[in-house]
């Protein structure tokens, strides 16, 4: 075992997460600081062994079911690698193709899919109160199929976008940061600007910047959370992220100047969201089926948004950052000021100076959703790690 | 080897299934009584191999082409699961993606597939006269272009729905109900109502009530059919259920009153289907693409339908079977009074009472699918479980 | 080892295809006569394995990604085999469920899908100038994410056709030519006419021929490009095919006559295309959105193609070749006449008489597709085959 792996076991060795074992991943605050850890030290230590060639498949058959009630190219590529990389093949549960619509409640339909499941990962965004509550009704419906002998085996649900939290990306996102800046020690009063930003379209979903803030407080950072009057988020999410500053010495602070969240910050999300308050009539709109009410409702938050044009990340802005260079992030895809829009969230020569650390950031969300899954099917993690690094199996033959 | 398992291999080798070899799976009614104890046995082995961790692949590689001209997720999910537990990756043949529509006949799309197909498994059940026939010419093209050196293999054809029969789901639900009643050898003398049952939809295919009363009569129950006139199903059907019965000392009868059915009954199969005449009607009215014609015998089946509410499986219903607990059986999704529709096939509380049963039900079909590619795939079926069993190949690390 | 697979490993051992390691595949007349004959042997070296049901992967995990621009049935089911026969479990990049549209680039959509994938095939032939170009950005932009850091690996591209070459369809016709005429040895001199055929529909591409020409002529055959005048394809590959001809001495010329082509053929490739010229407006007039000249251009089209119907491969026409009995080919699907349509590009009296030589034909395009692959991700592919062979791991059980 080189020194990286056998620090990796070490890790592992120190933390507890023998609680996730049969478990699933709704929302990173329901998770313990070790357990974050220990997904952080998986994702690492999964990315290190197939880096080296080495086969890590806990599965020899299986299947990864994936639920998207939204359009998704990465995160829909990162479910199927991760299920690829552990050796589940992943089935698509497309709502268009199947017979849901006549009389198939969540519990049926659940069970019905999960004969061979070992994994199922859920992308519902599009409501708010509607797409967690949802996962958990499938993760309770298959518990109680695999209690009552209707499956062999309870699979482990993987929140891949709700409506509250966005723990695959959050949590990408974090072990970039960790990366970045050189380990976890590393983080303690580094200050995060995690900003509205104006966007050209409309009703973006809240999960990211509510993930964000529900996590990186943990961290011992200083988080500063910035949006127009209007574009508040959930309060129950701001609550936990005061929770968690004042519990790891950072903090958690809110502004409407963007400005002064750029200010000095180590670490830059410029992002656009839609207000919380406009979500929930959104979805009451949608349950009364009143079409003209959300036409309505859509022209006002683009005048809303248009209002904010100012809220960009522009070279002046950055320049306010610690250094003038602070780390820019995005969960992609941006708006792209004179690229893919006239006017967006960040300027193309910003963006541009930062597309490979974007790129990375994206790519530790395959190993995030593959730990995640790993540390709720496998019992001892810590010795099937050692076992695939001493066994000779290859990922390819070169 | 368990006892269990010892038992599953003896059972395999007091029965004769030589002739499945190479073949496919189109009508229950094709295959002796042997080959179907073959199924059975097979599913239930690969069933226990599985949930004894041991992987149960038997191709290394391979694709398993799946082709649904209707909707469906409990078939495609059953088949993709199948497929997976065999160690075959699954092709969706998506018509729509496909250039069939220029040009291309039945005999060329099935050769251009199945270059590296081990399985192709059709659901084509709206059109009578047309399904089943269709399957057979897939499978005839692939049987000549293997023939003919095109296809290094012979890929199984497996009928996930015809117009005539639905195998996988029969023999899933005949399969239950073995289970249920603790054995084949106590099935003699039970009495079972498979019974029409209103639905406020229209056009539901004739498939599960055909192909429960030609499987379950092979079994010496006592099978009765009933519907309200005019629902009658396929003639050649109720002429295979009668020649059946006779044969097992069983019977095969036909009534107009779901009373009379349900009376004493051991099991109850409620299920909407559309009348066979209305059915053949309305393939003619498609191949002349007349519109209007296809609408107004929609609306006059919905009257016809709407005459016959009083078949529903109620409270008063299920009073009137053995001990008022008769096995109730759906092949999902049902139509629930008050939960799906205002007035249904089932009452919400019998359907409730019965959601355990009614997901075991469904959990064979998977099983019962990989037994019919196993054995026209594997010339030693018995021999194959067994190396299985003794290897130290595990479904998955713990 | 049997001879078969020992003379396809002396073959290999006597060509220089080290090139290929690390590279993609876009355009056979890129390719080396070496490493050309390095994929025709690798493919039937496969192929060989496959047959003698010796297992051929040589990933043990990993995605192959597909994007199909255009509906396809064959190539997208000849790369999902050829994914599958090698260890590759096939990702879909399917443009309508994705966010490409808001806002990602070309660079940006390649590396967030390529975090496992170790192939990407891409079948991109509408608009003239165009595919071939996404192809190369999209290679480029792995290549450079994998140079990064991004991507732990690099993914080979291939051409599953473009607007310029169709190098998997091409090699396999030409696989099928070097079979059929029992060696590359024999084809020296041997005339084969490509020629256009009227079709009743419109647009087909132009990467048909143009691979045809490019390639056939670096075999010392006669070959003759005939279509009535202003159905002309790129000059660029006329230039290739005349550079090609004038290296190996045979020979390329151009006709107006389809009786022409046909005297004495020894191989026919009548089949139809829209002009190059037309092409190149219609591209042009998809970037100006102009609904209504795309419209106009299409019955212009119509009535063009219509003032040729005379250009059809009927019996007749079939007399004139070598003996009456030249090799017909086809990239299928044919426009059949009196079987898919009135008039079309072959009498069906014809089509039917070379059905099983075209499904062979087509049946060699997985296994191109996998010699690609396997050329480019194996970095010594004669002991790959050797240790394939000489391993006890089978395809299937039997």
């Amino acid at each position: 075992m080189d020194n990286k792996l056998q620090a990796y076991i070490d890790r592992l060795n120190d933390l507890d997460f023998k609680g996730m074992y049969g478990g699933d991943f709704f929302l990173t605050w329901e998770k313990s600081d070790d357990e974050l850890a220990a997904v952080f030290t998986v994702a690492d230590a999964l990315r290190h062994l197939r880096q080296g060639n080495i086969s890590t498949k806990i599965f020899d058959s299986g299947l990864g079911i994936s639920l998207f009630r939204d359009n998704s190219t990465r995160t829909r590529f990162s479910f199927a690698s991760a299920c690829n990389l552990l050796g589940l093949q992943v089935q698509d549960l497309d709502e268009g193709k199947s017979q849901i619509a006549h009389g198939e409640t969540v519990r049926e339909t659940a069970n019905m899919i999960s004969f061979m499941a070992d994994v199922i990962g859920i992308r519902d965004d599009m409501y708010i109160g509607k797409g967690n509550q949802y996962m958990r009704a499938v993760a309770d419906a298959v518990a109680d199929g695999h209690r009552q002998g209707v499956l062999a085996q309870r699979p482990t649900l993987v929140n891949l976008q709700c409506d509250i939290d966005h723990p695959t990306q959050c949590m990408a996102d974090m072990l970039h940061i960790i990366h970045y800046f050189g380990g976890v020690e590393n983080l303690k009063g580094k200050k995060v600007a995690m900003t509205w930003a104006y966007s050209p379209s409309y009703g973006k979903p809240l999960s990211v910047p509510q993930g964000v803030v529900g996590l990186f407080t943990r961290f011992g950072m200083n988080v500063v959370l910035a949006h127009p009057e209007g574009y508040e988020i959930m309060p129950e999410v701001e609550e936990i992220a005061k929770k968690n500053a004042a519990a790891t010495g950072g903090s958690f602070s809110k502004t409407n100047s963007m400005a002064e969240a750029f200010k000095d910050a180590d670490v830059v999300y410029p992002k656009s969201w839609a207000p919380f308050a406009a979500m929930e009539k959104r979805t009451k709109l949608y349950q009364q089926g009143d079409k003209a009410g959300i036409d309505a409702l859509e022209k006002e938050l683009l005048k809303q948004n248009a209002e904010h044009k100012d809220w960009a990340c522009t070279e002046e802005m950055m320049k306010l950052t610690r250094d003038g260079k602070a780390l820019y992030m995005h969960c992609l895809p941006a708006d792209i000021t004179g690229l893919s829009c006239p006017e967006g969230e960040v300027d193309n020569s910003v963006f541009d100076r930062y597309i490979v650390p974007l790129y990375k950031e994206a790519s530790f969300k395959p190993y995030i959703i593959a730990a995640m899954i790993f540390l709720a099917q496998v019992k001892d993690p810590v010795r099937a790690i050692m076992d695939m690094d001493a066994s000779d199996a290859e990922r390819k033959l070169f």
